[in-house]
């Protein structure tokens, strides 16, 4: 049980059950899956036989994050070609699964190079699997390495930007070890300046719709003894008014090149407090998450997702609560019509600085980030 | 139920069963409130015979909002007073139940003046007792009046700063007939806007963590057949970003002498987003919501509620859904702290008007709030 550590403080320690794993029973491989729609209530694993199930999964965000997305993509077109069904079909279904991460189709895509190339060459399709296989694995560690190195780019960057230590850090969703291979990206900074003493107080926006921040960081915050504090993301501006936050550290699902980045819907409303009080706005994400593909803001598609996610309650305890269309309590009259965006787009020029594993860039560039890429991709895709 | 009319967008009539009453029934006077924690599920009444009970009441929401804590505040004395308790007593409690609506004090005042008055002119306390009913119910009906002018004057600035209709207005919290004792504030001037067919679209905040938004203003726009569609308080930047949103419009719960707004936590967001995308942001409220014994925002006492209403969700249909400290189902780990404010303040600088039963301020400053109120106070209080 989660709970269990959240009352403890220093005491807790960190989740170990991992956010994602490939594993060999004798029945055959699959790849098992911490179902985050059931935290902070109880850990719960999905496994999945088949490509197919791993989509549904991405759909209902048991798996979620936009790194852990392209690792569970890489695993699971390795997992379509290791039982034999038709590799390209089973990327397709997975790329497409969610439209906004870009790292998602960017995983999908490097196992299934990795597979044809294999096919290719040997013209065996098990080791073409093998390939599949090893392309995943791989990403899954460079996502965790990546982790460590955004972590103490960031925590330098804190240093920078605040001299003094003692940080109050604002975050929103949740972008800690359950979105990653590693520790996570915002979160994994937010931990660092914890572990070195320099963390004041974590300030966990709930993040509604679907309430990451209050479900998930939550969760890690408390399981890693981290002081922090729970609010509904409407009470952010008093918080920044009262001059309580030092920097917003932020995730993303998206860069484009010019710099704009898209992530969690309430992201961008934060840029825009952090501006008008002078407050730094981090946004922390592997290179990975930069498409040099997407021109700009406007060209990020956002998804929209259902509006029972807004007009009815569910909770982790309560998979079905109700005979609503989301099986939840609805809490708005029947019939009542919700904008549901997950995501939005904050504009290069709100950002003080993106911190990535290969350094930071602050101001926020077209040309920069082109730089970034061009040093951390020289291999892989 | 609320839910029949909701579904007929045009055909659906207003409210039947008003916010507050008062009745004489063979057992003696009542105040009979409806329960508006039970929004929209159903529509169910407390009645409360003495003024512990509505004290009880107003601290649990089941009657909020501004001008109608006022009112309920008023008919709380001669609850007290009718009923041969100490009316002092009852007073206190009643003025001290929230702290951060002006009205509420005012309103007790009211009675408890016209109270005290006529208790030292005839002697006779069913005089007194009377004297002070008679208070209540013309503050309830002036509250129904000003209602109206609200209405009128919001409508002519919205055709003054927005020449041409067509309005998309985004409204936060609930300021309808739900809050007065006429059709409210805020809202009032949108349910004008939709009545002379210029209201284009109402955009509902939720208004985490109550869902006034979703529960109660949902169920206003439902049933009065305007276009509304609800949103998460995070998706309001979105909608700012898309250039979906003309005005915004809320009401206050009170404002300083200087012009500072308080009202429900995330206005205040949503004041910097209007500001930094050059949108309206407009503030409708009765001039009894002007403290001038107040001078400044950090003057205002910003109520601080419970915990478990960011920690528990609940739902209006299941009044007990867990064994946690608000009854409600934990979202957050057990043990979290969370900091829940019930209001922000907005600064003066951030309000492009504010409208009131006596006209509109723009810009807002503090002696053209001392105007209004010399107008609107020559025989009140």
């Amino acid at each position: 049980m989660a709970d269990q550590y959240a009352q403890y403080g220093e005491d807790s320690k960190p989740t170990e059950t991992p956010a994602i794993r490939w594993e060999e029973p004798p029945e055959g491989p699959v790849v098992v899956l911490l179902d985050q729609t059931r935290l902070p209530a109880e850990e719960v694993e999905l496994v999945c036989t088949d490509a197919s199930t791993l989509v549904e999964a991405i759909r209902s965000l048991a798996v979620r994050g936009a790194p852990l997305l392209g690792v569970a993509g890489a695993y699971g077109v390795a997992l379509a070609a290791v039982r034999g069904f038709d590799v390209d079909e089973a990327a397709n279904a997975l790329a497409g699964a969610r439209p906004t991460a870009v790292n998602l189709a960017v995983g999908v895509r490097r196992a299934q190079a990795a597979h044809r190339a294999e096919y290719a060459r040997s013209g065996d399709p098990e080791q073409a699997a093998t390939a599949a296989l090893t392309a995943a694995r791989a990403l899954h560690e460079e996502d965790a390495e990546a982790s460590a190195r955004m972590a103490e780019r960031g925590l330098a960057l804190l240093d920078e930007l605040l001299p003094g230590g003692g940080y109050r850090i604002l975050t929103h969703c949740n972008t800690g070890a359950l979105v990653s291979g590693g520790e996570g990206t915002a979160f994994a900074v937010a931990l660092a300046a914890h572990r070195t003493g320099q963390l004041r107080r974590l300030w966990v926006d709930e993040t509604r719709p679907l309430l990451q921040g209050a479900r998930l960081t939550a969760y890690e915050a408390a399981r890693n003894g981290m002081a922090y504090t729970l609010l509904t993301d409407n009470a952010a501006g008093s918080l920044f008014a009262a001059g309580e936050v030092d920097a917003v550290l932020i995730g993303a699902d998206r860069i484009a090149a010019d710099g704009s980045v898209a992530n969690k819907v309430g992201s961008y409303p934060l840029a825009v407090l952090a501006r008008y009080h002078h407050v730094p706005f981090i946004v922390v994400a592997p290179t990975t998450t930069i498409d040099l593909d997407t021109p700009d803001g406007a060209s990020i598609e956002v998804e929209q997702r259902p509006g029972h996610e807004v007009t009815e309650l569910t909770a982790p305890q309560v998979p079905t609560m109700g005979a609503e269309a989301g099986g939840g309590i609805p809490v708005a009259p029947l019939g009542t019509q919700a904008y549901n965006p997950a995501f939005d787009i904050t504009p290069p020029e709100l950002v003080t600085a993106i911190v990535t594993e290969e350094g930071a860039v602050s101001p926020v560039t077209a040309e920069a980030l082109a730089g970034l890429c061009a040093r951390s991709r020289p291999v892989s895709t």
